[in-house]
């Protein structure tokens, strides 16, 4: 049987659910892609971190030992921040080689131009894993887009601040004790920052955006409020007129113009984020034709994150 | 520019709104296939009816004025009941052309066999349009299941019975004003047998056994309780204790034994389809890695029909 080789950039939660579902998924890999799935290199930062594990695969810390090699065919890319990943990731396009990123600040940021640079060097780019976990909301958006037009996006897509948002209101927690839990429990960082002030639910929205409207609001000009203000006052004031808070992401166009938004919002039982608890994403699309489109699911989290990197390694 | 020929047979609701999408949508089809679409051919059983509609486009009444015609690539099929539109499909195969269906009670009976007589002769059968109306859930479906097993589905697959469940809960109405009410508006048929008595579900849920575990549960064994014998007291004791119902279709496989049912289920808040009211339908996956994803939307109409269908076209 022949075999596809793949990079891996990163070694962290997500680069090792890449890992093991790789090892794991042998046979339905074969069956899809009639090919052997192997791990060529791993690239990490810090090789001796890494020395004692998985001495099948090779760990280097030289980009040149991925893009060098061509024998390899796809680079996932599973580490966080700008750069080097955008410079990486752009040295793998150029070396003719497919990319899938699970990288949502890097994208948010550079994916419009990782998406034109490819479409140069005729490789395909994967980031169904940057938005929404194991929603798989980009290939559904694309699908969607090749009849409908998308007007208006809704969504709660950081899984951090609504699992704080929902102890909160269960369990009558304050913001500061709901965080620590959520810290316990490895839904949030030591450094927070990230998701509690609304910047991962920027980035997101930001790609949906370029994927959508084929462009993004100026980022200065979106409102981005966080959750860390919302008080147990708050919280009762929503249960007592039968609402709930959200950490809602909103991106639209009008006559050309997009303007977009994340902050917390009241809303009311009949909206179908009402439901949407815990560490659970949700997505809600407008568009022309179909109407109004829901979905919900597990924002984060590394087997969800894998499974949409391999789903893109099969759509490849 | 190149021309992509189509047939259209059926010529009701949902072929006019294959034919008006086609007609307003060139622009974008243009842009996405490269192509024109023409309809070369549009299929009735009554020619007389429609002698004056559309000049621009061939009224037939037989089969062979498509199979014969060597410049149509793809059929569309949307007429009701399992035949001639088996048969057809069948002849429309054989001559080498790609289907594309919205018919769910002939898919759910016959959609294996011609999935299997497609690959024979090498070409695609779209059927995104027999389920869940405008949510796009059997390409979801099929990405997914490149890397998760999924093994258990619960949905609201018929919008008409979730539209009167909803008006008799809001408005206090008995089953049989709901119903009528629901006549007026167009949602329910005159006979209106086929979706209270969840037959409707029954087929589009098949269609989902078969896509997910490439197999059905017997027919005879599967518990199919319509929405016929709900009271206005059923409604109440389900709010008095904080819940709703909801005609829910259910099919999950255990130790390779598949069983199903559709039948009139309590919900509470915590349920993802409490919120899920009016012509609404809903599906939930539950799968190995992704964990529980919930898809939300317009379960049926003319233009959510023909957007599906078009989706397919454009995945042809």
């Amino acid at each position: 049987m022949e075999t596809l080789r793949v990079a891996l950039i990163g070694f962290g939660t997500v680069g090792k659910g890449i890992y093991r579902t790789i090892q794991t998924h042998q046979d339905k890999l074969n069956q899809i892609l009639g090919k052997r799935v192997e791990i060529s290199v791993i690239l990490v930062k810090n090789k001796h971190r890494h020395v004692h594990l998985h001495k099948d695969v090779p760990i280097e810390t030289n980009i040149e030992t991925i893009t060098d090699n061509d024998k390899i065919d796809v680079v996932f890319e599973a580490i966080v921040g700008i750069e080097p990943a955008f410079t990486y990731l752009k040295q793998c396009i150029e070396a003719g080689k497919h990319i899938i990123t699970a990288n949502k600040e890097m994208f948010a940021h550079f994916g419009g131009d990782l998406l034109t640079l490819a479409k140069h060097f005729g490789v395909q780019v994967g980031y169904e894993a940057t938005v929404a976990g194991g929603i798989p909301i980009i290939q559904t958006i694309k699908q969607l887009l090749s009849v409908n037009r998308i007007h208006r996006v809704e969504a709660i897509l950081n899984g951090t601040t609504n699992y704080i948002l929902t102890t909160m209101r269960k369990e009558g927690k304050l913001f500061s004790e709901a965080l620590r839990y959520a810290q316990t429990l490895g839904y949030a960082e030591a450094d927070p920052t990230n998701d509690i002030e609304g910047f991962d639910a920027l980035y997101k929205l930001m790609i949906l955006s370029q994927l959508i409207f084929n462009d993004q609001p100026d980022w200065k000009d979106v409102v981005r409020l966080g959750i860390q203000d919302i008080t147990e006052h708050d919280i009762k004031k929503a249960s007592c007129e039968g609402k709930r808070i959200r950490h809602i992401a909103t991106v639209a166009i009008e006559s050309g113009h997009i303007t977009a938004s994340v902050k917390p919002i009241f809303i009311s039982e009949a909206h179908p984020f009402f439901s949407v608890e815990g560490v659970d994403n949700a997505v809600r699309l407008e568009t022309n034709l179909v109407g109004s489109l829901t979905f919900i699911g597990p924002g984060a989290g590394a087997l969800p994150t894998a499974s949409a990197m391999m789903e893109d390694l099969c759509m490849i």
